[in-house]
Parts: structure tokens; C-alpha cells; sequence
């Protein structure tokens, strides 16, 4: 049959069942739902309770840690997106528990890796082998492709949130992964390494070279340090939509802390209600201390400590603070992600002075 | 109940299906799906005959260019990954035609484009108004959110590839979406207003600052230059996978031509058979001219002029010229995508000469 | 004597002279000369005329080249600065001759160098052996640090400017230079290799990684395709200080030739007479086609084809083409040395539609 | 006189004599000082003790600080180049005492200044009206261009060193300097704002884009955390040429605090001697605290607290610490501009230990 003999046209509805059986389907039937106006996110708003995690995670503690099954985590499961096992579609997180005498075992993986610590001191996660011990409220970093296993020598559990690039890697098809072949990746480093050579605020030794491409070379931010940074810029500053919002930083960069992961840390002062907003990016909120709510796309979130909150992208979104001590939240966002590429977007909430209708 | 009694193991069984119901589910039973070893993809490879694909886009033709559909387009459908209607996870391409007298209409997305010309000469792309006209062969961008349409006054039908990144914005829930309102965006710009003041090759105006955040300001590369450019490149060197290769570039940063998606263009000579290799992006290439083969991950695909083939990521592939012409090859990949977080993996395949079995 | 005791005041004159001969001066007597109101600069506006020099290049034809004086260069020596041997503060140009069978030996030196090829077809110039063939009017590179010979095989001299950082790297005290120890560095790549390979505009090969901290990767830049962009730049735009004008680039980065000289190349249109300003960097013309004029602080200059033109930081200046030929200047100029330190100031001349009163 | 004519050779004299005139001096005979093999420097190393500066600025104490010499500042000033009135080529360091009840008027300037505290608590330097309140030992920064004032409203003398690069700039040609039309530029930021909003290390404003052109936001770093990130490092980690070494940065890059100056501090352990090497860089020490030696091109300089000492570029150097006590140095180098142009060069010393012979 020539060019000029299939030219001639045949009933549409065949030239339909045509082109999609030869895998050329037409773009024009199908563009609507595949370039969108707006942004389109299966994930939901939720929040997890910390009152219904923690006993969970207690409970969790009859299951050993063992190789191929790695970690005691339990996945804060989106439930629009449960089947992908996420949080939002670019950040996983978890809690995990560490017992007295435990080891996670060793491994290493092209996902990067956050810890916040929730509860116990003395707990330790070991990159390449060097030791960051850990206290309550401190962050952790696990660079992309870096050996590391957790541990925990005290008589307490250690609890922390875990969080990682898990379903963006997935979407990108690069996930790698590797187990060390011994349970604990030797150790050729002191122990806080990192927090010793780097932990000094704008001060680097002064033999580096400022670069890191795998994020940053300090591997432990200290609550007490980052506490004291909060208190300081609330005296002189703050952002109509976070109130006093502090992000992580690289210090060899002024980046992010992870190529794909940004971390915050923000403190509501009492009685503040935040002007909504909402932007390209997704986060992954837990609450360190005290007590409000998010209202997000009109839906109102009360939260307390402990808990865990989910926010999708370009959601409305603002906070309140109704009591009379601050609320402290950390937050992971997958704000690299966005502007890696020119797709950050932020738009304020004009109307009624800024705050949603609340849903009932 | 208190936490201590709830803290009393319930049977495994009933535990699991507490934590699942809770939306919190064991992180051990499900990272081997969820961190794999290696990368999992569900594209295949595949390839498009042009003498399957030339007809259709005729027969295309009975249909109406209209506001909604917006473009006369046959989608390179992976069999992977049919239902996403994307070349391979995260780059599109598909097959436009627009037939004499048409306009496609002005919008505008988040989503970044290429153009390459197969047939025709003379038809245009607009973008912010600018008119960009064709030749066969040229390359044409339009960067992420400028206004764009097409048009075609001549007296024969013109047809390109279009490569986009369409699904990894939707992955990354990004996509935003504004038809002009009207058919066509005024022009305020001189035809070939880009060409004409950045085309001169490794020269720019003097007062312009080397900055675009969108890609490079360069629209239109012609092939003339291109095919300049492979042969001066061929008296001097040569990769083993690719041979004779290179990379279109933003001549504001030397980087890729849209911060989402590289473009290259690349000779067989006659008789070279490349080395094995494999790499964490994916590509989808088109046969400017000549024939040859491409061996992925074992399966031969033997190609000719007009042709697409669909490269997923990971896998081994080498390219074969058994003709006495050379083979000349256009192509995109999603590089600055995995290079934007050092997720880039290269791997040689080091056997038998560089050279896979074939599986029949 | 306790410090109570020298704190009696001596008289002043004496407290002076003891704190001069300490080596303490006082900064409050000599802040005015130190940190002034506005650039203060010993280099005058100055025109070396073709009628002069090429006589005289020639005639230095009768000194051998020789190891030791290495080059047959005579320097435009600024009467302002004559004693430091530099044209501007921050620049040396020369206009050199190499003549039929003769080989400038092979050196190096941290100064980088471009050469503009004035006069002779044929003659080449090697950068790491690799030699580069010279046509009228093309652009040369000898980046920092890379060994480099001239040599003329052809039956006529070759004549071209220098243009250099000598001043600025010996203010920096920042000299090194080498000899080779032979005359010659044996050659191990195909001539204009670099031609070849980064020749071909807005694209590179594809397996090269975009960087390169002593400037361009492409050595030669040639005058067909610079002539080419000046007459399609001329179709839509130009500056109003400077008409069509292009600065030579390094296809790598966008960014300039040589990490301390920028290259430019620009067309005055028949009648044109540009608006005066300045800026905090100097430049040395060269005079590639036609005759016009240029008005420093000012004075008037006239030039012709052949002549150079030295011009101070900071001075007004402006041009005219009052010819019915476009007039074509070649320039160099220490704008990165400035950019470098966000020195770069650029100051519109307002008054009088931008045209400065001409001083007689 | 046709070009054949002049082409006969004079005498090789006459023609020596007729290109001097001519403004077209041979470069043969001149290269060698222009393009050295090694840097040449006329600065010296030179040590200046706190015991002659101390009184002397006390002394200084009679003369006002009056509009025009605007402050009362002792210059370093290197023997060498004393007619330059700088310290190194690079470099200016002086003496500054502001009295109880002064201002110090404020100013702008295109130098960049770093202050660094030697003596008195609660005077202040005002950056665009902001009030940085200085305590013994702490760093401060004026950036580029910025409007600054200096007050002390206690009952002591307030004494800092100063650190600009004034003989940079002057060789730079581009100098800017204006008054503020009042004595003080008023304050429209709380105090200690940016101690407030960029003090908290690794930390910044979660709303703030992470750049500067003028250098670091951080206008003033406290003693105290830069000497815990001493005692830190000094636990883990330092360098076989100065000991424990750290450099402060820009929080919002990594880089150096200034565009032109990079600031260090360093602790010489009890019973360290360094090895020898050299850089390209040049550096003025203080010496904050304890007492030691450096040893410079094999001459023996002991300095205790409060000496300042100049090294010029390309110097070997040692450093020694005999005592049983730590000692504290700060210095400023220039190592960003020569980093600028790819021109930093380091080289150790490799024979004898490490260590230079003493000349006598």
C-alpha cells in the first residue's frame, strides 16, 4: 500500500483504534489531562497523631532490625498515594526506633537522608563510619551514597523521624542501593567529626575548599544552637506566612542541606495567625513543641507535639498559634527539587485579609 | 488505654493490620520495592518506524488544528508506560504536522519544548512573538513559559519531532497551563530576532549579561552550522560509545539547551561499531539520515532514516554503521535532570570487547 | 617609661616625625591621596598611528629573535605610564612580527595573552603544541600558564597585536615564566585541533565536561564567522554607546575569553555618532577596517585602518563614523578584572543629547 | 619616505632612539623585568610591636577626628612600600582608636574594610545606620560602598585594627569616596541586626535568597563562637603549615568574607613548629594572644600580644610556638584576588623537616 493509498482517509473512529494500536495515540485527545493549568497531587493534607504513632512505634520494638528488612520504621503513608508508600510525592518520612544495643546495619543508597530526633539522647548514626551522637531536637544528615548504620548504647530507646527523597528517586528511575558486607562500617573518624570541623557557624577550616556535591559536610546541627538562632531573629525579623523561619544551610554553600531536601525550623509565637499562602513545593511538618493549627485549602489541622503533618503542593495554607507559648515546628520541603529547574512558585492569599474560609 | 498497655505485644498479624489501617506501614516489609538495588523501570525499548509514522501524520491531517486539542501531534507512546502517554519516564516526544495556512494557537506552560525539523521548510515557531523559520533539520527551543504558537504559509505541510518534559513535570506535580487569548501573540520582535543576535557562535552582544534562567536565548540552531560543526569535529576526535557527538549548548552558560532536557546530534561513520555503555538518563533519538542499528540491553534494532527510538534508562546499548554512508543521528536526554542532584551513573561494558551478546 | 608618661603630649610636630620614623603615619593627613573621590589614573588617551609603527616593526625585522628578549614586539607604551612598559594600567599591547622561517621560542608564563592578526595569512601559533593557523583579522588565545611558539612558514611576515595582563599580574606580584627548554614544544595534537573542536558555535562535544579555569578552550576564533555575526547583529540590534558590537566569548561558560581580558569586535554604521560614557575599565583599540573618530574627555582622535588607541579608566568617550564605509574596531579590555570585585561602574553622558563639548 | 625607503636599517642605535620617541620601546630589551620568572615584591617582612603602636595611638588621642582625615588611624606601614602607604601590595592594615563621646564621621567608599577588635568593649561601627556593638576580639565588616560610621559612647578608648585593600583598589584605578552629608547616617535597623539574622551558623532566614555581591551579611562574628570553633577543630583536625586554622565565611556562600580579603584566625598549640611553604598570597597578622615566632625567608620575627606582622607574597614561612600556652592569631590575606584569576600557587618546603635554615 503507498503513502498516497493510506492517505486516503478512513473513518475517524478507525484512525482512532489505528494510531493508538501502531502507539502513536494523538496528543490532542489527551493533552488536557497531561499538560494541566494548575497542578495536579494525589497526595492529601493529612495529619498523623503522635498519640496514635508512638505507641505504634513502642509496639514495633517486637520486631528485631533485621538485614533486608534494614530499619523499624513506620511509613507516614499518604493516604492518597499509599500505594507508593510517600508522604507527598517527593518526600518519604518515617519514625524509627533504635533499642538499647541495636544496630541498624550498614548500607548506602542514591536516596539522601534527614533525622530529626524526637526522643532519647545518646543514640548515634554513623556516616562512613564517623559517629554524630544525638540529643533530642538535633538534625542529622545522611548524604546521598555515604555507608551508614544506626545505633543506640544507652538504656533507652532513641526515636527519630526520618526523611527522605525516596519517591523522587523512584520517579527518576535511579535508585541504587548497597548493604556493607559486615554488620558496622569501621570507623576511621573521631567521633562528631563533623560537628567538631565544621560545626563552628561562618567558620570552615581554612585548608577546604568550599565543596560539596552531595550536600553538606556537617552531618549534625545542634538544637541548642539552632534554638538560640531562633530566638535571635525573632528579635528583629519574620516572615508573614512562617512567622520566625530559620533554614538549614550548607555552610560550605549557603545551600540546602541535601541536593533534593531542605530543611526549616520555625517558631509561632503566641497569638500569631499567618497570612496563607501556598507555593510549588511540598513539606512534611513535625511538631517539637507546643500547640495550633494549619489550615490548609480550608481544611483546619490542630496539632499538638509529636504530631506529623502532610502538606501537598500548591495548597493554601496558613497557621495559628492560639496559646500562650510558642509552637515549634521542623519541616522538610522539596524546595531544591523545584528550583532546580525554575519551577518554584509562590502566590499569597490575597482575600479576607489573608486567612482561608474555613471548610466545615 | 495506656501507652504501657498498649505497649504489650498484640499477635504480629493483628499488629500489621493495625499499622496499615493506621496509615503507617512497616518500612521493612516494603524497601527492597521501594530503595532497589538498581534503577526499576517500566519503559521498554522501542522503536518507531518512519513508515509507520509518516502515514498517520498525513492521515492526521483530516483532523482540525482546535483550541483544546491545540496541536496536531501523534504521541511516541512507550508500551512501558502507555497510560502516562510519555516516550520514556521522563521525556515525550511525538510527531507534529502543520498543514498550509494553519496556526497552531498561542499558550504557554511549564513544561520546556524542542523542535527538530523533519520535513518541510519554511514554516515558523513563534515564541513571545518572535518568529523563528524553519529549515529541515534545524533544532528550535521554546523555553518553559513563553508564549508560543506555529504557523506554516507555504504550500506544503511541515513536520518535526517535539521533545518535552512532559511527565517529569507531572511527577513533580509542576504543571501549569495559559491559552493567549488570542489565536496568535503579537509580534514585537523582528523574525529570527534570536538568530540574528546570538547565532554567531562563540560571540554575543557586548552588553547583554550571560544570564537566562529558562534556557538559552538561542531559538533556532540551524544545520547548516550543526553539520559543520560534526565534520570539523570528525577530522579530531570521537567517543567510543557515540562516536562522533555533540551537545547543543546555551552560549550564555555552555550548559544544556533547556534546563530539563539536553540536546545532541551525533555521525556514525561508516563501518563503526561504539562500545557498550549504560547511564542513568534516557534518551530518545531520531535518524536524520543513513542507517544503522542500535543493540539495547541485548536486542537489535535495526533503524533508517526517519526513524525513533526510545532508550530507557540503564540499560546497555551500543550503535552499529554498517553502510558505506554515515548515519547521522539527533537525540534528547534527560541529563541536567539526574546532574542537577549528581544522580549521573556511567558504566562501560567491559566484556567481550565492549560488545553485548544478542539475544534472539 | 610607663605608658601614663608617653602619654603626655610631646609637641605635635615632634609626634609627627616620631611616628613617621616608627613607620606609623598618620591616615588622617593622607586618606585624601589614598582612597580619592573618583578613579585618579596616570595613563593619557593616546593614538599610535599605522604610518608610525609599521615602518618601524619592520625595520626591527633586522634584530634577530633571539632566547632571552624571546619575542620582536614593540610595545604601545603609554607616555602616562611609559616607565612600567603597559599600555593601560591594567593592559599591555605590542604589535608583533614574525618573519618568513623564523620561530619565537616556546615559553610560558602566568600572564595570559590574546593576539589579533593584523597583517599576513599562514603564520601559526602553537598553544601546548598544538599548532593554530592565522588569517587576517582572526582572534588567538595563549591562556595562562600553557606553553606556547610562534612560527612563519610562509614567504611573508605576519604581523599581529599582542594584547596582555603584564601590569596588572606584576601589581598582583604574580609573575612566573618558563622557557622551554627547546625552542620548540613538540607537537601531539592535529593542527587547529581546537578549531575543530569547539569551533562550531552554540555546540560542544558531547563528552567534554564544561570547564576550564584559564579561559576559552578554543584558541582561534576566525574572522569570517565574527564578520558574519557583526552583519546579522546589524539587522536588530545595537547600543547606543557603541553600535554593533560583540564580545568574543568562551563557549564553555558564556563568560570571557581570558579570566583578565575581554575581547571585542564592533561595526560603526556609516554616519553613526555614538553617546558618550564611561566606565571603570580601560581598553586598547586596534583599528580593523575604515576611519572614524573618538572623543575622550574631550579630545578628539581621528584614526584610520591600522592605528591603535589606548583608553583610560573612567574618561568620557564617544564615536563617530562620518565615512560611508562601516568602520570596524577591534578591542580588548579589563572589564572581568573589575566584574571580578563588583567594580564595574558605567556612567551615561547626559547632557548636550550625550555629546561632549570638543576641548581645542 | 615611502615604507621601502624607511625599511633600510639605521644604525641599530638610531633605531633604538627613534622607537623610544616614538612611544614604541622594543620589547626584547625589556621583558625580563616585566614578565619575571618569579614575583617580585618590594614590600618587606616587617614586624610592628604592640609596645611602639600602643602609646603612639594613645598619643594620637590629642588630634580630632575631624571631616576630611575622618579617622584616627596609625598606618602599618611596610618600609618598602612606605610611600604607598599600605602594608603589603595588597593589603592596608592601621591602628584605630575612637574616645569616649566620638563619631567617626560616616562615609562610603569602594575599599572594602574588616575591623578587628584589640582593645575596649561597647564602641560601634554603623553599616547603612545598623549598629554592630564590638567586645574585644571580635571581626567586623564594612562592605563595599556601604555607609559606615564609628562611635564609642562608653568610658574607655575603643582600638581595632583596620584591614582594606586601598593599594588594590588605587592599582585598580577605581577609587570612589563620599561623605555623608551628616555626621551620622541615621538608623533605620535595630541593632545588631545582622548578628541577629545571619549570627545563628548554619542558619539563615528561611524567606531569604541566598546572595550578596558585596560580601557577607554577617557584618560582625563574636569572639566567643570563633574561639569555640578553635577549641573544637583543634580536637579533631589541622594543617602542617598553620596548625589549627580556620577561616571566617559567608554564611550566605562559603566564601570569603570579602570580595578582596579573606579573614583567619589560628591557634599555634603549645610547642607546634609549623612546616615551611609559600603562596602567591600575601597576609598581615595580629597577634591576639600568647607569644611566638615566624620565621620569613629565614629571618626569626618573635612577636607577643598585640604585634602585627606583614607577610609579602611568595615568602617561605614557619610559625613556632615555644611557650606553654596556646597562641592566638588572627591575619587578613588577599587570597580571593589572586584565586579570582587562577593565579594561587602554594608550594611547601621540603627540605630539612620541613624547616628553613635561620639567617643571622
Amino acid at each position: 500500500m503507498s503513502i498516497v493509498e493510506q492517505n486516503v482517509s478512513p473513518s475517524l473512529e478507525e484512525f482512532y483504534a489505528d494510531i493508538e494500536a501502531a502507539n502513536l495515540p494523538p496528543l490532542w485527545k489527551y493533552l488536557g489531562g497531561m499538560i494541566t493549568r494548575q497542578p495536579v497531587y494525589d497526595a492529601v493534607p493529612f495529619l498523623w497523631r503522635w498519640s496514635e504513632v508512638y505507641p505504634r512505634i513502642l509496639q514495633a520494638g517486637q520486631v528485631p532490625i533485621e538485614r533486608g528488612g534494614e530499619r523499624r520504621v513506620l511509613i507516614l503513608n499518604n493516604p492518597g498515594l499509599s500505594h507508593l508508600y510517600t508522604t507527598t510525592h517527593n518526600l518519604y518520612a518515617g519514625v524509627q526506633m533504635v533499642k538499647p544495643g541495636e544496630v541498624a546495619p550498614a548500607h548506602r543508597h542514591t536516596q539522601s537522608a534527614i533525622r530529626f530526633v524526637i526522643k532519647g539522647n545518646g543514640g548515634y548514626t554513623a556516616v562512613e563510619g564517623e559517629r554524630c551522637y544525638m540529643e533530642e531536637y538535633d538534625l542529622l544528615l545522611t548524604p546521598r551514597w555515604q555507608w551508614h548504620d544506626h545505633g543506640n548504647q544507652t538504656t533507652e530507646p532513641v526515636i527519630w523521624m526520618d526523611g527522605l527523597d525516596i519517591n523522587l528517586i523512584r520517579s527518576l528511575n535511579a535508585s541504587f542501593f548497597e548493604p556493607y558486607p559486615e554488620q558496622v562500617r569501621p570507623s576511621d573518624k573521631p567521633d562528631n567529626n563533623s560537628l567538631k570541623t565544621y560545626g563552628g557557624g561562618a567558620l570552615r577550616p581554612a585548608w577546604q575548599k568550599p565543596y560539596n556535591d552531595s550536600g553538606s559536610p556537617l552531618l549534625i546541627y545542634k538544637w541548642a544552637k539552632t534554638y538560640e538562632a531562633l530566638q535571635q531573629l525573632a528579635q528583629v525579623d519574620a516572615s508573614p506566612f512562617d512567622d520566625v523561619a530559620l533554614t538549614y544551610t550548607n555552610p560550605l554553600t549557603g545551600g540546602p542541606v541535601l541536593p533534593t531536601i531542605s530543611a526549616w525550623v520555625q517558631m509561632l509565637r503566641p497569638g500569631v495567625h499567618t497570612q496563607a499562602h501556598r507555593h510549588t513545593t511540598s513539606a512534611v511538618y513535625h511538631v517539637i513543641e507546643g500547640a495550633g493549627s494549619t489550615i490548609i485549602n480550608g481544611q483546619r489541622f490542630d496539632w499538638q507535639k509529636g504530631d506529623f503533618l502532610a502538606l501537598p503542593p500548591w495548597c493554601w495554607h496558613e497557621h495559628l498559634n492560639t496559646s500562650s507559648s510558642p509552637a515549634l515546628l521542623f519541616s522538610i520541603t522539596d524546595t531544591p527539587v523545584l528550583e532546580a529547574f525554575g519551577l518554584y512558585r509562590e502566590e499569597a492569599y490575597t482575600d479576607n485579609g489573608g486567612h482561608q474560609p474555613i471548610v466545615d
